[in-house]
């Protein structure tokens, strides 16, 4: 360890290492948007970070794990669909969900971040792992604990899969007429989908 | 042009030539499965089919028109949901439906070269300029055209949305509990979503 890297280490303030911390975490979901996960390296991140790849394995472990706290920031948009999910009447939480969805894929800060980490998962299957840890532990089993039936996680997970295959046709691969469909029009169609899938008896 | 390439070209039979063209497109179609299509090259596929390179352009042209002809096949099963749609009762439409894109995910042998096209199309913009191509022209205007509503094209890309999101879930990433749900259980739940895209008024 170098004189400088040791005086920083040993003297570094709470606020410095949350500023690095950050810096890391946003220079590696730059770079993972950029170059995808296989042809992303720790020692990148830390060369643009202008840091020790020490340092980054010291906050976050490995690719996998840098690659996981880098996407749970991308997908905290998504996260908060639970909440979004327990507001509000029962009969109209289809329509809750499918638009806040929707409101993330339509923000081009928000999406670009969401198309990065499916396009990684999709390719590379320690991306895959990371993704299906989110999207079933975070996302599936908390919707699926609001809901009071049988068979309620794969009943979150169709209805899952009916706003990602919209997602993918209309943002990834842009498939017309759904990309240029007009947004409301689309909502009006797919949240009764998505409400028939999770209340349905 | 050597001596042996003019006498090739010049006396190759209908035969010789299709045996070919055939050894070409299946050699393609494992390269392009392998390494995903930025990876794959014209001179790649060339050296592992025997040939040169400038035959593989003869026959098919640029790498995206290989790529295309590559997976038309691997897509001609899929090809044919126009002709499931269109026989029986209306009333079954959806599940006819559903019944055949799932029986080509769940063979492997069908899955396999499927896999390799959603992976490219992900991923790289010319193959999924490919996929799009395929898959309006002649997946979602065929069976819309047996549609006799309004939306009729948005109506099928929905209904396609519904199945490509359960396709990237459970074989793509690979997110429980659909992975290992029963098949029959699945097509119960989402038949019904894939008739209600295609004739609920």
């Amino acid at each position: 360890m170098t004189d400088t890297a040791s005086r920083r280490r040993g003297r570094r303030t709470r606020t410095e290492s949350a500023g690095t911390r950050d810096r890391i975490l946003s220079v590696a979901r730059e770079e993972f948007s950029q170059r995808g996960y296989e042809k992303t390296s720790v020692r990148g991140i830390a060369k643009a970070a202008g840091v020790d790849p020490a340092l980054v394995h010291h906050y976050f472990g490995t690719k996998e794990q840098v690659f996981e706290a880098a996407i749970e920031v991308a997908f905290a948009p998504a996260l908060n669909a639970p909440e979004a999910f327990a507001e509000g009447s029962p009969a109209e939480v289809g329509e809750r969900l499918t638009r806040f969805i929707f409101g993330i894929w339509e923000n081009p800060t928000t999406r670009t971040p969401l198309l990065a980490i499916v396009r990684s998962a999709v390719n590379n299957e320690a991306a895959a792992a990371v993704f299906r840890r989110l999207v079933a532990s975070q996302l599936l089993r908390r919707i699926a604990s609001q809901l009071d039936l049988p068979d309620a996680e794969l009943r979150a997970e169709l209805a899952a899969a009916q706003l990602v295959g919209c997602a993918m046709l209309r943002y990834v691969i842009k498939v017309e007429p759904l990309v240029s469909a007009d947004i409301e029009q689309v909502i009006a169609r797919v949240a009764p989908v998505v409400q028939g899938h999770l209340t349905s008896p």
